[in-house]
């Protein structure tokens, strides 16, 4: 069932456990009462509501906000984006997921019903710290899909080259780019959570975000070298090209090397001129066939000692 | 009407409320008086009148000067520049435009009527913030708008790949450097104005600036990322024209390979050698004919199995 | 008329305003003795001479130095350097030029007469920052000309491309890693100014160097820029290359697809069979032409749908 | 023999010596009761366990933990990888591998028998050093490897090129761009173990650290130069790739421009007008022979001239 | 002759003048006395005796070490290095040489006879400066070398290239690398002199180290521009390759589009049909011999007007 915000946070204040409120839905005005209600600064309520946004974080006076989009591979191998945003109060984490269908935080929350012990038992910053390795394992997991993808495609077109690698190339570096546009303001978000969020979050959690740090500093090196990668991949291709290239050359090199030396001694045999002398002799014509054929074994020798065929 | 920068300045005094002075003209005397009045470094009068210029933050004893050009896209496709330079003091806030037709702060003008409670209210540096937002927006929105070119770019190449592609790359690329040149020392400004201009920008109001500085990097960084892709671009149309060359020389190769040594066997029997026998056998010109048919259809094969055909 | 140091700063010792001495001449004798009178550190009268140096600046106890090449471009369009030292000190500026004919300081020096007003009453630091900015003003200036010259060798590229192309392309490259290679260490040394120099540069005059800074910036901005342009006129070049390859190879592979089916079946009727049936048809002859005709038509139509023609 | 963990550590207590404990073992209760012995941090588990990961250096309350893998190059000439993980407390230091075959501190252990003045005599944190260097060390020894392999490509391809040199290149990038891959966040690890890890590392021993961050830092400048060095590599297969095009381009136009035109004159005498003077004439044959020798002479000596031949 | 180093040190001990003594061995006893007559941490015996290591500084409780690899170029035009390790005490000099022949101090053991007056004043840290200032002129003489070597490659290409300029390209930059390998951590070595340093480097002297510093960033800056300029000779080169590619096939095209058509006429009229009326005209061949010079008139006008010619 639906509880309004005003209920929510009555039920909030009257504990003393803390307490993590996860509101699906993007409908101004119920932000705008969890704003009010919370007197929160007005650029959150805007933050919250751009869908394309990059992942952000402020301090504020009693509050740290962040905000990211979760990114999840969908049905049509297209990476689908969800804006989460998170407010951490004292006490209290409030998430904001845009409402689509199919929930990020399951897993999350399966893991809180299973380890009670663990998250429960920890305060607020700890959760916090849970949220955002959820979002950031979203990257990993499709950082690590693409790096499977384009070893793949580095393997084939060294077996078999064809034109539709070079569209697979955009396709997976429209994805790299996609990633790498999030990732690097979240490094900073997250570096910036450790020297400026000090005061929300525990020192004894830093370990934490410490790990965070690590993990998002990893997805963009992976993106680094999934660009020299794809730029190899694009460099293999042209090479392949350029090796076609050659072997067409060579056959149509080697066809008219052959053929027209003996094509001209027909010719000249084929003249009309009234005197010409070997046309008489008797074995004038199995001669010159003769000749046409050393010539063709020679010019064939020859091309064979280039290595051309 | 127009009123002389004295008048302006009287009736500024005479009130407590903070004001917002816009000049729409780069006329010199005016501007002097508007100098000499305040007071102000003559190097701002140098600043103001340059209108070739890069954006540029300063922190004077009593204010602060912010110049950049906001961007416009004109009727043309092309990008077009005005020159606004900002002095922020104590209580007021001074805009200098070129003047030219059209008001880059409508929209803002617009926006301070609507929302009379919110700007008004605010003490002057919430209002430098917007003029500042209304520049940075003119940025995004141009960057958005190539973003889209470029993109759309990059399918066309994919599906009808042709020369004039390159000329547009070139345009786009003009504009991504215009863009950029101005981008790289804008985020050196907003830095600045952080550490800075603290003395007169309200801590309160610092949020806003992280936001700017937010828009600013974004924007540098859809700059790296569209150079990148429009090296793509280019990369994609050298492969395409690679492509093309090799179905060019393999028909090429297809029908010298098949016609040549046909037209050889041609040659040999229109020999006018007096001693031929193949000549006087009765099927010898259909037995040619059909060796001739069968070895075309060897060749024919041949390349077929290495996939020319 | 000449004068000696000693005279020059006795001249300087007897006067209470602030002095400008320029020597020009490289005469280490000379400099020997302004260095003694002056108790400069022995470094300084060796980087004074050596003329194929980078920027640099220094701070000694009582006296700061700088030195870097004016940039100018000769008659032939190379670009021309004059070592230009300056040593700072309390209530002297003392430039130390190489004596080449022609004066760097000609503008600076009609700007003091003229202002007598600004200049005159400044103190030294600011005569100090006057030179530097004649200085890199020397820089932007053939910043812009390059510029305008790459951006016409891109255009020239577009409309009508020719070889000659890239030996402009390297001739201007040289030029802009000249410019580049003084650039780096004139940053680096503008840089340290604002830090180091503190002592010799009155806090008022600040806005000078940072008006300073920002012109270094922008100068290494374009080289960086113009490096990246030149690379995408060689690749423009280089595409233009492959097309006209291209159109090359379609035009050869036209006339052979055309003509060597032909000339085969020409062959075969130009063989000596004694039985050849369609040789004794009546309309044989024009049979054949007509198939000829055919065939090159089918041909023609097939290459024009390839949009080779 | 096995021992518990229990075992191992009143052992240690007992003792006032320094202590190493080598856990090769990745069994997860076992971890976990040493953990616990020990109240290690939850994190330092998850760490300790996780094989597919990066370095890391993370400093807690009362111990300091660093993990990285330890790189072998297997019979195949692959790169085989083994966590190693390293807990450093006051007195003691855990190292944790994964319990392959083959120990990899074997070196280290006899280094440890045979210089016992040096190492045993040394506090715990020098033990710490020679375990990193250790696994340093074999980072560079396989950079070594590679540095070899990549100079004899170049060599190789200079000499004679073939298409199989493109499959080492990208078999050598991926091993690059793996260490390349584990040696930045290692740069990381150490420097911040300079800065942070100085409560567990004697000042003494500093100059091991900086020993250590010298390796590291020429591992990675190794990484970057090998980069270009297979890009060069991969540059110089292109150039061959188009010399060898432009020799067989040249062979067949070579072909075609001396035997095209000779074959066209024999084409003309082999017409059947009824009326061709010259075919009555007595040297009429023997001269148009002549000439197309004359012909093909002129055409060789051109071609000759230009340094096709 | 040969002294031992106790006698050295003796010597040493008896006077109050600062001194420099040079070691020209690697031998390991030799240099372990030396270590322990002055107790210098052990893996300063260490950094001494690895020949292949790059430039390094470390600062000891009473001493500072430096090492770096003097370049010379030997007569087959390769570089040869020879690894210098410095130690500088309170009031001694130490500099370790590998002992190979020749002497790389001769020029400033002559420059300290010459200028007894200067370097013979001054503290030991003077000395040091000039040790130092002599391996890093080693490196700009040795870059200064190749970037003429560059220039002149680069000015050859434009004139006549050939494929060994390939084989040089790869050679200098080689060269380059070996360059740039050793000045990325010698720049980080005397960064790190001018602030850990301090203690035994008089702020008299500081200046000295300033201009080391300076003129180790250009050699860093020069390496990275001829890299540049490398890559642009490669371009050029591969520009040079399709340029003549293109000419060979417009030779190929011109040849076979004027004489394939006029052939194929030729066959026609080779043809044996009895009924071909143009063969009993009386003017017939000659009609048709005018018909192909037309034809190969048009063509060459075609192909001229095209440029091809």
């Amino acid at each position: 069932e639906k509880i309004t915000p005003q209920a929510a946070f009555d039920t909030i204040e009257g504990t003393r456990r803390i307490s993590w409120l996860d509101i699906e839905s993007h409908d101004r005005n119920i932000l705008q009462e969890v704003i009010s209600l919370n007197r929160f600064h007005p650029l959150t309520l805007e933050d919250i509501l751009i869908v394309e946004s990059l992942p952000k974080f402020e301090v504020f006076d009693d509050y740290i906000f962040f905000s990211a989009n979760m990114l999840t591979v969908d049905t049509n191998d297209l990476i689908a984006e969800e804006k989460i945003s998170i407010v951490l109060k004292k006490n209290v984490l409030i998430t904001f997921q845009e409402g689509l269908p199919g929930d990020v935080f399951d897993e999350l929350r399966n893991k809180i019903k299973r380890s009670l012990g663990i998250i429960r038992a920890n305060p607020v910053d700890y959760l916090f710290y849970q949220v955002l390795n959820a979002i950031v394992s979203s990257y990993s997991h499709i950082a690590e899909k693409l790096r499977f993808e384009i070893e793949e495609l580095e393997d084939q077109i060294l077996t078999d080259d064809n034109y539709e690698v070079m569209k697979e190339v955009i396709a997976i570096k429209r994805k790299v780019n996609l990633i790498r546009r999030h990732t690097i303001p979240l490094l900073d978000a997250v570096t910036s959570m450790k020297t400026e969020g000090a005061q929300f979050l525990r020192k004894a959690n830093q370990a934490y975000l410490h790990d965070l740090q690590d993990q998002v500093k990893n997805i963009l090196a992976f993106c680094n070298t999934s660009r020299e990668m794809l730029r190899d991949i694009m460099d293999l291709h042209h090479t392949n090209q350029n090796n076609e290239m050659n072997r067409v050359m060579k056959t149509l090199t080697i066809v008219s090397a052959i053929f027209i030396p003996m094509t001209f001694i027909a010719g000249i045999y084929g003249m009309n001129f009234h005197t010409m002398p070997e046309l008489d002799w008797k074995y004038g014509y199995f001669g010159v066939l003769g000749a046409m054929g050393v010539i063709g074994a020679i010019i064939f020798y020859i091309l064979k000692r280039k290595q051309w065929l």
